[in-house]
């Protein structure tokens, strides 16, 4: 890919768009119509989800995708809304008290605005970087956990009563106290939806392939399954009256595109909706980076992280304002979109257009469809993410990594998603700042013959009794300069005869001022005892650093650059002295 | 110093108390006289200062220094009330909006309780290590700053005005508003004092050294100088009847020991000022241990960072339960301590039992002493606290630690020391893992004959066009994962020969599950293009974790020992298959 220059650095559009011909077209068309099918129940399911009425998941697939082609560096990926980020949203509004619809939908945009601007904003500053501060494995627990949550969330759909909460505790007990109220006819036509689903999952792409049907085909073809279940629930309601018999329909959902509207700007509620968007969008900016970087990279192509931050944001600002709510790159929307064929983000405005299609049209007929249908699909759709498998690799692996993502799912069911995901982000930067202020220090000598020093502990080594070698398997800085020092002199423990310690600085990639102090101490204690303090292997940028410091100017010793030469010269000089 | 078994472990007295002699006792009872006669005006400054009355400040000064004798690990440290403490107390109690002061009082008493547990409870559990999370230099920051904004906040009591503010635009704006209302007499009190204590400052020490006394008792001599101005100015006010003309006095102090009672346990309160107790705590701690090793490592003593805790924690619930506010080690009273040769913490002890008769007898006299007077005191002892020069070293020697000092002044200067000292703290961690989450890689080949391999851009090295050898300065893990899987394609660029990689990982002190499952996916996609992935000098304790992993079953090369055999090998298979 050569470099965009100028506006094209902003606009990543004008690059595919250069190179835009028939052949592109037809693939962008044929999988935007794939995804449109997939998107339609998918919108409505997680508009339930998120506490807003049917349309609002409509709403907030047709002009976010539009501003994701314009601004998305990500090729493939397929915007809209998700299941986390449409939990964390029913989570965080949820908590605000409010009593009506209307402002709860407004709630709803606000929360989409400022996670739209937070996003756009880091993008301009180039802040990509901040989603690596995200443990990979933390972000997994996270998810899983938040499967389960929506999963069990949405039981109460399938049983038709009346239940709430946004952790394991509080969707329990709920469950249990409307348990008498279960409505048979409602369970009748979840138990049908999550059967039929299953089934499709398990046997259908099987049975496709059995019959020659392409593996990739076979794969879209099940995922049209939940458009399958809408239709026959729509007609079986429509046939049977579930309404009458207690059935929870979407009921009627005004036809036509949502006009564009402000969210209005109360600053009471912004004050408490700014921490929940900025959690929402990290945690819908990191996975989305992630399908995004994983489709790229089977076709070789890039995602620019800064350039992400921008294509999400303005899509989220775009939901704001045409009545939607959060939105981000969906994982498994956009393996269907990449798999239809999809070439560019042009599938994304074609599938926009497939939706206001069916916004303006199909309206009429949801009016009849069950809740519980939805509900079903989004217990099979969430039922994919959750993968405790996690726990067992990060186990066997690093004790610290399995102690993040056990404190992340283990609080995510327990408190809910949002004090969940700040668990799960401090675990992981505690524990690795706690690592580095203990690091591993060890005593060194040379595996005969070859120059090369390695620790006494594990190889057969040489040593000098008048040497101390040690190797520090960190960089020194504030969080470990103390702890650095009691080690050396630890370590320099009872040697009569010691005359020289050296420090093998392979592994030390910065030395800031507080580890310098500590250092120039060590030299003058040292020094106080007759003992030189040497440095070898010392990293060029380490070294720019050092180079007129107050420590150099004293040292009791030498800097070497390999330590190999370093024990040659001291044992030299030490034989010269005693002749 | 051999281990201390069993209670010896929590009560390190029992250590010193099997070798009390009556030797140590007479250097111990002088150092007290001598402490106990520093530390009179500095207990009423200080509670001046905190805003409690002035014999708080005496209480504070006696039951916590019998608690540290017992507990503390440093022989010399000399606890008590402290300046940046004082101010940390008026500012957090200041905030609550209490009106009468007995409930300010109850309140500092509160602070100084939850302190102590939260000290207590961080000692039990080995928490000292937590100390070291705060950066020299930005701890030395937030001191100068604290510095100024308390000499600033002592101004009004020299001008004998109204004026208040935790922040320099608060303090100036007060004093500009008030500047109508100077008092002559005060002025004359404090600007009579100041000049004193400055006289003596610089030119006594000199005098007494010109004159033949030792330089570590003419260095006594001049910490007395505040009891001299106090006794002059109790005289002055008597004389001229200086409470008649508007100076400000002590006024009367009941005399007697404060009596033990519990401070009132109210949850709101205990909500409130959980925060500041953490900061102050943690604050006075960091500075305690420091001035304690300082002067233990005199000595080739040592202090035990757990039990310093326990020994600061006992400290401040004695003085909450004695009618006190918090408490820790200071520095200046400490090096006088240690000066005048204090061998042991009994020394504190005395010093407690002198500052118990002081209350019990000399409180009469003090209901004359003019405010300005201990005012001048104090602004005289927190310049000794300002140095700037903080900022000129660490902008010489790196900016990442000067913006994180910079930024702690500043913030502590216009905001106050509570948000100025959290400023600190996370910008020196947020910068280290900026730091860590962009590290350098060097591209290395061999010095000449040397077995040393160096980056190509620092020095003349040897290389081969088939094998690229990367030196990733850092551990791998969640925070640089994805920007070290970038920089290595990078540095594949547009070399056409390539037929191997290795990471040379003299400098990889971890690997974590985010970064194995990078590494996983530039193996998998090297393979692809038929390169060979090779890891070399990788560390015992790496490898215990690499060992028995995917990634190292399907590694597409071999983990070599050392970087010169891996070179070295790589180079003859090639050489034998091209033959």
């Amino acid at each position: 890919m050569k470099a965009s220059p100028g506006l094209a650095r902003y606009l990543p559009c004008i690059e595919w768009l250069r190179a835009y011909d028939a052949r592109t077209l037809i693939d962008d068309l044929l999988a935007a119509v794939i995804v449109t099918i997939m998107l339609v129940p998918q919108s409505l399911a997680y508009a339930l989800l998120a506490g807003v009425p049917a349309e609002v998941g409509l709403y907030a697939s047709i002009l976010p995708l539009v501003l994701y082609t314009v601004f998305g560096s990500s090729r493939t990926l397929a915007v809209g809304p998700v299941a986390v980020a449409s939990l964390m949203t029913a989570s965080s509004i949820g908590s605000l008290g409010l009593t009506t619809q209307a402002e709860y939908l407004q709630a709803a945009m606000l929360l989409a605005m400022l996670s739209g601007l937070f996003l756009l904003v880091l993008g301009i500053l180039r802040f990509g970087f901040m989603a690596n501060f995200l443990s990979h494995p933390v972000v997994s627990g996270f998810i899983t956990a938040s499967g389960i949550i929506i999963a069990l969330g949405q039981v109460r759909h399938i049983l038709g009563i009346n239940a709430d909460g946004d952790n394991i505790p509080e969707l329990f007990s709920t469950l249990f106290e409307h348990l008498g109220d279960v409505n048979g006819a409602t369970l009748g036509v979840g138990l049908f939806t999550l059967a039929f689903l299953a089934a499709a999952r398990i046997w259908l792409k099987a049975g496709l392939s059995a019959l020659g049907v392409p593996a990739f085909a076979a794969g879209i073809v099940t995922k049209a399954a939940p458009v399958v279940a809408v239709v026959i629930t729509i007609i079986w309601a429509g046939l049977a009256g579930l309404g009458d018999q207690g059935v929870a329909l979407v009921g009627m959902i005004p036809a036509g595109l949502p006009s564009l509207v402000m969210p209005p700007w109360d600053t009471e509620m912004v004050r408490e909706l700014i921490v929940p968007a900025i959690l929402i969008s990290v945690i819908g900016y990191v996975e989305s980076v992630s399908v995004g970087k994983t489709l790229a990279a089977k076709r070789r192509q890039k995602v620019n992280q800064d350039q992400e931050l921008i294509g999400l944001g303005a899509a989220n600002i775009a939901s704001a304002v045409s009545g939607g709510f959060p939105v981000t790159g969906g994982f498994s929307r956009s393996v269907v979109n990449f798999d239809a064929g999809a070439q560019t983000p042009a599938a994304g405005f074609f599938t926009a257009i497939g939706i206001a299609i069916a916004t303006m049209t199909l309206t009429g007929y949801l009016a009849l469809l069950p809740k519980a249908t939805l509900a079903a699909t989004i217990i099979v759709a969430v039922l994919g993410l959750v993968d405790v498998s996690i726990l067992k690799k990060t186990w066997v692996y690093s004790r610290h990594d399995f102690i993040a993502v056990a404190a992340t799912i283990g609080v995510t069911l327990l408190a809910g998603v949002e004090i969940g995901v700040s668990t799960g982000v401090l675990a992981s930067l505690v524990l690795h700042l706690y690592k580095t202020s203990r690091p591993h220090i060890a005593e060194v000598g040379e595996i005969k013959g070859t120059k090369h020093f390695r620790n006494v502990k594990r190889h057969k080594v040489e040593t000098s009794p008048d040497i101390l070698q040690l190797r520090i398997d960190e960089s020194l800085y504030f969080a470990n300069a103390s702890y650095i020092e009691e080690e050396i002199f630890r370590n320099l423990g009872e040697r009569k005869q010691l005359r020289h310690v050296i420090l093998m600085c392979t592994a030390v990639n910065e030395i800031d001022i507080s580890a310098l102090e500590v250092l120039e101490s060590i030299n003058e204690i040292l020094a106080e005892q007759g003992i030189g303090f040497h440095l070898s292997e010392v990293k060029g940028p380490v070294m720019d650093h050092l180079e007129g410091t107050h420590f150099l100017k004293k040292l009791n010793g030498q800097v070497f650059l390999s330590h190999y030469q370093a024990v040659q010269t001291l044992l030299l000089e030490d034989t010269l002295l005693s002749l």
